[in-house]
C-alpha cells in the first residue's frame, strides 16, 4: 500500500493510492484520523479495512477536486534519527573532512523537522549558509513501539519505507563540530512522495538509489550497499531506548554528495534537485 | 512563579508555587489546560490570572491529597537541544578525549526524552553501558515561537529556567562518533523539581550549580561561566529554524564530571545523583 498526506480545498488528509494512479482519503474509507500519525499508530488495525476498500473501489470514490501532495509525515513526532557516513563510497568521499577511518559502529545523529518539505517544496536559500548539499536516503517509519529489538524481529515493528533528502549546510555542520544545527534547518527535510509499505517493496536492500541536480546524475548506488542495516540499525537504536510509532529513521547516504567533489559544487538558488528510489518514486525540490 | 508537575489521585497536573511551599494545581485557578507543554504555549495570557490567584490563595486552595513531584515538563514536544562543552573547566577535563582545542562556536546537539526523569526518579542501569556519567545543567523553556531572534530579544522568548542532569553513557557516546545515542536512553534526563520564571530568578548568569554524588561535592561552578550565553544560544539556534514553546535547551555543564577524573569514578547502582542550582532547587536522583 502506497500511504500520502494530501492537501485539498485547504485540509490536509492521509490518503492511500489505489490502480491506475487514483488517490482515496482515508475518510472517504470511513476511517477517522486525525492525521498520518494517527493512521501510523493505527495501522495495524485499519490496514485490513484500507486493504478491502482498494480492492474494490473505483473512480467514483477517488478524490477528485484538485490537490497537491505533502510530505507523508508533515510533522514528525518526534526529530528524525539519522544515520552517518553509513555507505563506504561516501565515506570515502568525505574522508578529508570527517576522518571515520576508526569507526567500527554506526553513526547516529539526529535532525529536527519542525515541518517536512513537500514533495514538490521550495528549500530556503539562507545567507549565512555556503555550502548547501544533498544527501538522497531511504527513510524507515516505525509502526510499533519497539524496545530491546533483535534484529530479526525489527521487521515487525517497520511499517513501510519513503525518500527522505537530508540537506546539510556543510559549514554549520561542521563549525558546531555535532551535525545536529547543519541539518536542522527549517526547509531541510524534503520527504515523499509517500510510504510504501513494506509488503509491497520487497527486499529493501536491493533498492536502486540515486540523486540528481538539474538533471546530471549525482547519486546512483543501491541500498544494498548500506553498511548498517536497516534491521540492525532498529534493533541497535532500541536497545534502552522506545522508538516510538511514528519514529523516522533516515539510513544514510551513498557517494556522490557535492562535498565529495572536488571542487564542491554545492546547490545554488533554481537548482532543481531530484532523489530516486526504485519502488517509492521520486522526490523533486529547489532551491529558492 | 515556579511551575510544577504533579501526580496526584493517579493524575498528572500542572500546578504553582505559593506562600508557604503550598501547591495548587492550575485547574484549581479555573485555568483548563492538558499539561505543562500548553500551559507553557499559553503563559502570557494566563500568568496574570495565576499571579492574582497565588496572592490570594490560602490554605483551603492548596492540593491536600498525597502528591509527587514529577518533571515539570513530563513530555517534551521535541528532543532537547544541548549545548556541548559551554564551560572552560569541562572543555580542559576532557581534552583527551573530545579535542576542541580549535573550537570556536558552540556546539549544538540533541538528546531524545521521550520522557524526562522525575525528580526522585531512578536513572536505569543498562547492562551495555560502562561509563555512565551526570552532567548538572541549567535548562532553559521557550515560551513563545523564536524565529532569526537578535540576542537582545531572546529573552521575550524565554519562559524560565529548570534542572537538567544530562546523563551521558560515554562508551556510547564516543563509539558511535556522534553523542545523540548516548544521550538519549530512556531515563537520562531528569528534569526539575519546577520552572521558575524568568522574573523569579534575576541574573540567569549568575547561579552557582553544583553536582553531588553520594554527598561528594563533584561539580561547584558559577553559570556565570557559560562561554556561550543563554541568549546567544537563542539567538544562534532561532536562525533559520524556529525554537517552538515548549523547547528545552540545556544549556551545558561544568567541569568535575566522572569522565574528567583521573581514573573515572562513573555512576554505579545505588549512587545517588545530586544537581543543583541556586534559585532553582536540587534535583536527587538514584541509580538503580
Amino acid at each position: 500500500m502506497r500511504l500520502y498526506t494530501i492537501e485539498t480545498e485547504g485540509i490536509e488528509k492521509a490518503a492511500a493510492g489505489g490502480r491506475n494512479g487514483m488517490l482515496f482519503t482515508v475518510d472517504s474509507m470511513g476511517i477517522c484520523v486525525k492525521d498520518m500519525n494517527e493512521l501510523i499508530n493505527r495501522f495495524d488495525e485499519l490496514s485490513p479495512k484500507m486493504t478491502a476498500f482498494l480492492e474494490s473501489a473505483g473512480e467514483k470514490d477517488a478524490v477528485r477536486s484538485p490537490y497537491r501532495i505533502k510530505a507523508p509525515i508533515p510533522v514528525p513526532l518526534q526529530d528524525i534519527i539519522c544515520l552517518g557516513v553509513n555507505y563506504r563510497e561516501h565515506m570515502e568521499e568525505t574522508k578529508d573532512v570527517i576522518d571515520f577511518s576508526d569507526k567500527t559502529d554506526a553513526v547516529y545523529f539526529s535532525k529536527r523537522v519542525n515541518r517536512a518539505n513537500d514533495p514538490d517544496g521550495i528549500i530556503p536559500v539562507y545567507d549565512f549558509v555556503d555550502s548547501t548539499d544533498y544527501e538522497a536516503e531511504l527513510g524507515v517509519i516505525i509502526k510499533k513501539d519497539a524496545l530491546n529489538v533483535d534484529t530479526g524481529d525489527a521487521a515487525d515493528h517497520i511499517l513501510g519505507y519513503t525518500i527522505i533528502n537530508d540537506i546539510s549546510a556543510r559549514n554549520l555542520q561542521f563549525k558546531h563540530k555535532q551535525w545536529y544545527r547543519g541539518k536542522s534547518l527549517d526547509g531541510y527535510t524534503p520527504m515523499g512522495p509517500c510510504i510504501v509499505t513494506a509488503d509491497e517493496l520487497g527486499d529493501i536492500h536491493n533498492l536502486d538509489i540515486s540523486c540528481y541536480v538539474n538533471g546530471e546524475k549525482r547519486q546512483s548506488s543501491n541500498t544494498g550497499y548500506m553498511i548498517t542495516t536497516v534491521e540492525e540499525a532498529v534493533s541497535e537504536l532500541s536497545r534502552g531506548m522506545v522508538l516510538k510509532a511514528g519514529t523516522v529513521i533516515s539510513t544514510g547516504t551513498p557517494g556522490g554528495v557535492a562535498m565529495g567533489m572536488k571542487p564542491p559544487v554545492y546547490l545554488k538558488k533554481g537548482d532543481v534537485i531530484r532523489c530516486e528510489i526504485k519502488g517509492i518514486g521520486c522526490l523533486e525540490n529547489t532551491m529558492g
